[in-house]
């Protein structure tokens, strides 16, 4: 998260209020720690009127009760808030000023996590039984719903002056979000993905919502539409880094957010950045690699070390430290996806 | 459908420009073949550019593809996309400037339909498999939500000048949807279902877009509030009125949409307005009928048929009549659920 923390640290030379950011200051954790205090009190009370049954959904997928362990911390990191909360403050406005875009993003989010595991069928999130396996498919799906449509109706009702660009801002983000899952499912039942066919899956499934929170925040503090455009390009860069960071843990982590052992993403497998690059090198790794993952059998112990060994041999880790490290590639797809 | 005939018929007096409205005279069927010839190249170009698994399954459901016999009329009877069309229309404003309003409430309309069949795991929609039933539920859900986005879309981009009133009128609609369709789900668990929380569920799972389609109709022509509130109004009323007929021919049908077996409502014991009314009523009708839904097995087809019976002679059929007619009841609950 070093991207996040420079961010941070840059903020007080973009004009920030003095003091208003001494809580922004520091390290990653800190941080999001601090944004996670801040938007909080709204979420709950966006989702306070929800129908007992979503609310008790909400507040077990959050972490909000009945929680112990890791995550009691409740509901992640509060990234997307904090983005938000940033980008305000990188152009000159309080973070408090646009607790509704924080509201919205993590609304969306929240959505996007509930139906992604119904889809992918997922039984784990955050360490504990995912939404739809401990309450089942139609309440994770109804409560899905109704976080999707309350994030609108928060911007809708509570974003003025600013309700019909944060609104479209939203629209758009979410047929991006949807596309990018919608490939990524398409993914499954595809022998091969190429690079950059992978990268415009995480421009639309991670990408597009940083995009948007980075964008809702200078938006909502009143920025003009050159900052707010080059505030939500930095959200697109953000994410699809995120994303391969999250893809390098899966592969060779120590420890994963949701709990499953090391190299799972490889026994599954998983066609991250990793194993996509890794496939479409032409040398004797990739090769060999190919002939790993063609076969039906389910991999060995043996067989995820040895496909392991053969990713990183093939450029596949260091190609996708490169897109997650804080200089894009200037040559890489995510250029071109990064509205 | 005698309401929505009459609202046609009066449309010429209310000031429609002459010959535009040649097509909307006449009774139901033509009504509703008019507008969905009027509403269905917007909508098949509003979905045109979805990802291929999701436009197909849209096809599938709306019976754009590959369909014979009853289904093959493709999608529906378009109710609501004619509401905001004669909506229009009472304004004084032709049904064509008004075209991506009714295309955002009959995806909404799809949406719900989708996510519906997965939630009530009903495996029968228009005569055929649900859609969740034949691609299953994950691509089910996915394209409910891509429905549901592109609406949002739809009228975030093509509804200017008045983008801005019409998703803030699409968000609220959304909410008392879903908040109906919880009340539904909820019913499932729930011993006794009174006639006025039925009602109020009603109003949400089958007002709401009802009252939004004549909403939209109206504010996208133009309209002052007063008169699109108006027209709401008269939209929530009708779809309160549409359920009520609904459930009628769900006991005393002789045939159903979606084709099961006449009396099946009772066989399933389901909470139906009738019911709800019968169930409440302190007599000995009402007493039997108890005695027989309390039983915990099955209802063999003597017990259905004397259930019906019952359910008549408790008054259940007669209120349910009264609320489906073309006058609301005066003291009925559903004047506090307009919006």
């Amino acid at each position: 998260m070093s991207a996040l923390s420079s961010m941070a640290a840059a903020v007080p030379a973009a004009g920030e209020a003095p003091g208003r950011g001494a809580g922004a200051g520091g390290d990653g954790a800190e941080l999001f720690a601090w944004a996670r205090e801040l938007v909080t009190p709204a979420l709950r009370r966006a989702v306070e009127d929800l129908p007992a049954p979503q609310r008790e959904i909400v507040g077990y997928h959050r972490g909000w009760h009945g929680v112990a362990g890791p995550a009691a911390r409740g509901g992640g990191k509060a990234v997307r808030p904090a983005l938000v909360f940033l980008s305000a403050m990188a152009v000159g406005a309080p973070p408090e000023s646009v607790i509704p875009g924080a509201v919205a993003v993590e609304l969306v989010h929240d959505f996007s996590l509930l139906h992604d595991d119904v889809i992918d069928a997922d039984p784990l999130r955050r360490h504990r039984p995912a939404a739809w396996a401990r309450y089942g498919t139609p309440a994770a799906v109804l409560t899905g719903d109704a976080l999707l449509v309350r994030a609108l109706a928060v911007l809708a009702a509570d974003a003025r002056p600013y309700s019909a660009p944060a609104t479209g801002e939203l629209s758009r983000m979410l047929e991006d979000l949807l596309r990018g899952q919608s490939q990524d499912v398409a993914f499954e039942s595809t022998a091969r993905v190429r690079p950059e066919e992978y990268l415009e899956m995480a421009a639309g499934k991670t990408g597009a919502l940083m995009a948007c929170a980075c964008a809702l925040g200078a938006l909502l503090a009143g920025a003009s539409e050159a900052r707010t455009a080059g505030l939500r390009d930095f959200g697109c860069h953000l994410g699809i880094a995120f994303q391969c960071a999250d893809d390098l843990l899966g592969i060779w982590g120590t420890t994963r957010r949701s709990g499953e052992p090391v190299g799972a993403d490889v026994a599954a497998r998983k066609k991250s950045l990793p194993v996509a690059v890794a496939l479409a090198d032409p040398g004797p790794a990739g090769r060999r690699l190919a002939g790993l993952y063609d076969r039906t059998e389910p991999l060995s112990a043996t067989d995820v070390a040895t496909a392991t060994e053969l990713i990183e041999q093939a450029g596949g880790r260091e190609a996708t430290e490169r897109e997650a490290g804080p200089t894009p590639g200037g040559g890489s797809v995510a250029g071109d996806r990064s509205r």
